[in-house]
């Protein structure tokens, strides 16, 4: 049985869709080490979150920032938490949407992603500033 | 190695989003013997969901209620599934926005939350009655 | 303790909301031999999600693929990944609104559902083809 836990630093992302499958990789210790088993991403942050999507066309992460800022738009008139500014409100919607967890499956010491598949950090706010995710991974060793 | 089932009974609660982190962790069996786990909830309601987010100003909890009423209206034309009242259709919806279920890391015998962040029922009838959620920890001891 | 991973198949679905959970809890292998579990599912793709909601009325499902379909539509000036048809960015949208994985807690060999809930596959391309999903059961055995 193999049992890890690390905490990985993300440094600042400009707000929008951003793929870190590599950091995440690298940052998780014993990742290589793993038969079978789930990795578990929790972000420890309440204005951004964690999702998997396209990791090859870029296109698809503006555009997803796009949506985004229309299903959550700033300024609405029935808005209460407003003193830490325009970007905040929304940037808490769109993390209950999106969530603040993932889990994935791992086979042979890899994430079993689908070939179209990568990690994204999902950046809400204007100046989120460096954000930690907890990678928690359990499964059985080679 | 750490298993554990326990199914949580939350009282009745007005349509909404509500803290329930105190209840989850008093009611989750063996939370502190575990040094590294994931605590996995997972509610067995179609029109209630899990989500975490920002446990300090309340007006975040409001907001997210009014703009969840937005994204997800009453009283559709096209809404087919009309019989249990003008508020089901609408609370499935926001079921599978949110979610159903929720992992959260395990440190040291306490979930591994930021600062910030609280766990969420989220209630969307408006006489929900009481919910049930299956907390299953499982982890290494110390 | 007990640790399996299947490669689920399923078959091609029409755009919409369609339940599945006979074909996981079939698709699992040792799902009936574990005694306290965590199912997790992850589909493979990234304009298809999993999600748990109402298992009885199908009314249900369809008003949801409306109303995705209004959350997400087609067509919106800002789209700027086109290349692939008008419902596919429709489709990534809704798959990081609803997600890529679903964990569901196992009691005595079963899925721990509750009465009402089933498990879908949320098909978001008008031909998507068959998908598939990785199932990782980890438990304890009776």
């Amino acid at each position: 049985m193999l049992w890890t836990q690390s905490r990985i630093r993300l440094p600042a992302h400009p707000a929008g869709f951003h793929l870190v499958t590599d950091a995440i990789c690298s940052g998780t210790e014993s990742l290589k080490d793993c038969k079978i088993g789930v990795l578990h991403l929790f972000i420890q942050h309440t204005s951004a979150s964690l999702a998997i999507n396209e990791n090859a066309d870029p296109d698809v992460r503006e555009d997803l920032q796009r949506h985004f800022d229309v299903l959550a738009p700033q300024n609405q008139s029935y808005y209460a938490h407003t003193l830490e500014g325009p970007d905040d409100m929304p940037a808490h919607i769109k993390a209950v949407l999106i969530g603040s967890s993932l889990s994935v499956p791992v086979s042979d010491g890899r994430l079993a992603l689908g070939t179209w598949q990568g990690i994204y950090l999902c950046e809400h706010r204007d100046r989120g500033g460096e954000r930690f995710v907890i990678a928690t991974l359990q499964g059985v060793s080679a």
